[in-house]
C-alpha cells in the first residue's frame, strides 16, 4: 500500500506491507487524514520517531472483529496495555509501555490502511462527514483543557497563538461559559472567531490584561514567557505546545504569583464526536487544503507554511 | 537604630533613623530574626532592593494601638492596599500595589526596631518561645502547600532539597499524612527528618520513582528538571524555589505527562502558630547559629554557606 514514511532523514511516499489484523486489531481503510503540527516537530526530529506519519484520521473499518466491520470509525491515537497501574487507574493515554499513533512505536494514518486497537475504535454518528470526523483528535486535545481545569462561567480566558489547535481551543472555551480573548498574529485566521461571537486581538492591539485562565497555544518557546506575564496571581497557564529543545525560562513570576500551570496532551473522543455531532464547533472553515497521498511530501511543505491551517490527505 | 542596610553593592551595619507609628502601623522591638535565603538572593541583586533586610522576625510591640502595645508578635510580610480587587476576593499577598518587607519598598526587620502595618501581626501564644517563633514566617510558607494542594492519606511526596525550607515541607506534608521522601545533599540534615519518623535518600542513594506529588526547594535552575522527571503523569510539582535569572529548560515532558506545576510563596501566619503551639513540627533543630546584630554582615557570610541551616540575628 501506499504511506508516507519518515526514515530520521527524508519523508517519502512509499510502498509498504499492509497491516494485518489481529484479535485485538482492527484495519481501517483511512477515508481522510489531517496533517497536524506534532507531525512537523517529528520530521525534523522530535520523539526521534521512524515509521508511518498521522494521529488525525477518519476511516472505515476493513478487517477486525465482525461487529466493527464496514462501519465509520475515528480512533485514539494511544495504545495502552490496560493492565498496568496507570492504565486500572484510568489513565490509558498515559500507559507508561504505550505505543502512539503517527509518534511513538506505530505506523500512522498517512497511508491507505492503518491497525488500530479495537478499544481505541469510536463510531462516526450519521451526520458528521469525514471532513468533520478528521478534526475528532484535535478537537479531542482542546476539550481535554475541560477535564484538567475547571471553567466557571463568565471567567476570563486569554487564548494566545490563532494556529489549528488555538482556534478550537477558543471555541472550546467559549461554548463551556468562558469569556475568551483569542490572540494571534493573522486577522484572517482570527475572523474565524469573530463569526462565532468570540473576541479576538491580534499581538500588536493586545491590551495585556491578567487573565484567570492563559491557554499556551503558539507551538514557540516563547510563547511560554508570554503567558506567565498574562496570567493574574493564582491563575492558571495551560500549556498545550509541545517545543523539541530547551529554551531559557524564567521561573520566578510562577513562584511569585503562584500561577497553576497545566501541561495538556491527548484528550477523551466522547466530547470531541458529541460537538462534531451536534455542529457547535466550527471545524470546516479551518481546512487549508485537501491534497491526494501520493502529493504527501508537497502537502507537508504547505502545512509547514506560516498562516496555513489544516492540510488533508486522501489516500 | 543599629540596622542591617543593603544599598545595592554592600551590606553593611549603620545607624539608620527609628521607624515611627502611624494608626495603621505599629512599631515592633525586634527580639529575634532569621536569615532566609531569599535574603541571600537579594544581595546578588533579585527584586533590586535597597534598604533594611530581614523578614523573618519575632518581637514586641513598642508603639501603635493601645491593644497591641506590649504584645509579643510576628507579623506577615505583604502589606497589602485592601481595597483593589486581589484584596477584596482575599489575597492580600497578591495585592499588585503591595510592599513586601525586607525585600520589595519596605524596611525589614535586621534592625532594632521594625514598622509592621497592624493588619498584619499576629500574638504569639505563651508557649511559643522567641526561637520557635521567628520561625513563623518560613513555616507558614511550608503550610501554603497545603492551602493550594489536596493532600490525600497515603499520597506519594517527594521532597528534593534539605535546605531549610525543604526540612519544613517534609515535616508539613508528613503531618498532613501523606508518605514523604526527602532527597537531599546532607545525611546530617535529612536525620533532623529521621528523627520524625520521615523518610530521606541522599541524592546518591535516591531510588528515583515517579511520585503524585513532588516539591522543588533546591533553590537551584536544576532542581527544576529533576523535578519534572520525578513526578508522575498527571501528578504535581510544587514550585518553591525563586532563582534569579533565566535557566535553559524543557518543558515537553510537562505536556505530555500532563503534569501540574504550582507555584508557592507565603502561607497564612494561623496554621503555622498553630503547628508552634503544639510542637508538632522540629523548628529548633533548624537553628545553625545566633549572631548579634552588629555581626550581620559575617553572619550572612555564614548563612550562605553550604550545609548551614538557620542563623539567627539578635538586636
Amino acid at each position: 500500500m501506499r504511506a508516507l514514511v519518515w526514515d530520521g532523514a527524508e519523508a517519502r511516499v512509499v510502498d509498504r506491507p499492509e497491516p494485518a489484523p489481529t484479535p485485538e486489531m482492527a484495519v481501517v481503510r483511512v477515508a481522510l487524514a489531517g496533517i497536524c503540527n506534532t507531525d512537523l516537530e517529528l520530521v525534523k526530529g522530535y520523539m526521534d520517531f521512524r515509521g508511518v506519519l498521522g494521529h488525525e484520521f477518519t476511516g472505515t473499518v476493513e478487517d477486525g472483529p465482525a461487529e466493527w466491520r464496514g462501519r465509520r470509525v475515528v480512533g485514539e491515537i494511544n495504545f495502552a496495555c490496560g493492565r498496568c497501574r496507570a492504565c486500572l487507574r484510568g489513565l490509558r493515554r498515559h500507559c507508561p509501555t504505550r505505543s502512539v499513533m503517527g509518534i511513538l512505536n506505530a505506523d500512522g494514518a498517512f497511508a491507505e490502511r492503518v491497525a488500530v486497537p479495537v478499544a481505541n475504535l469510536h463510531p462516526v454518528p450519521g451526520g458528521v462527514d469525514d471532513e468533520m470526523a478528521v478534526f475528532t483528535e484535535p478537537l479531542a486535545a482542546a476539550f481535554e483543557i475541560l477535564e484538567q481545569v475547571r471553567i466557571e462561567p463568565g471567567i476570563e480566558c486569554v487564548v494566545l497563538g490563532d494556529g489549528k489547535l488555538g482556534l478550537l481551543v477558543a471555541q472550546v472555551l467559549f461554548q463551556a461559559g468562558a469569556r475568551v480573548l483569542a490572540v494571534g498574529k493573522h486577522a484572517d485566521k482570527l475572523r474565524i472567531l469573530n463569526a462565532r461571537g468570540i473576541a479576538t486581538a491580534t499581538l500588536e492591539d493586545w491590551q495585556r490584561a491578567s487573565a484567570d485562565i492563559v491557554v499556551e497555544a503558539t507551538g514557540t518557546a516563547a510563547g511560554f514567557s508570554a503567558a506567565i506575564a498574562a496570567t493574574r496571581p493564582r491563575g492558571t497557564l495551560v500549556l498545550k505546545s509541545t517545543v523539541a529543545g530547551a529554551a531559557p525560562l524564567n521561573l520566578a513570576a510562577l513562584v511569585i504569583n503562584e500561577i497553576t500551570v497545566v501541561g495538556s496532551r491527548c484528550g477523551s473522543f466522547g466530547p470531541a464526536l458529541r460537538a462534531l455531532e451536534t455542529d457547535s464547533i466550527d471545524v470546516r472553515s479551518l481546512i487549508a487544503a485537501r491534497r491526494p497521498l501520493r502529493e504527501a511530501v508537497d502537502a507537508l511543505r504547505l502545512a509547514a507554511m506560516p498562516g496555513v491551517l489544516k492540510v488533508l490527505l486522501e489516500p
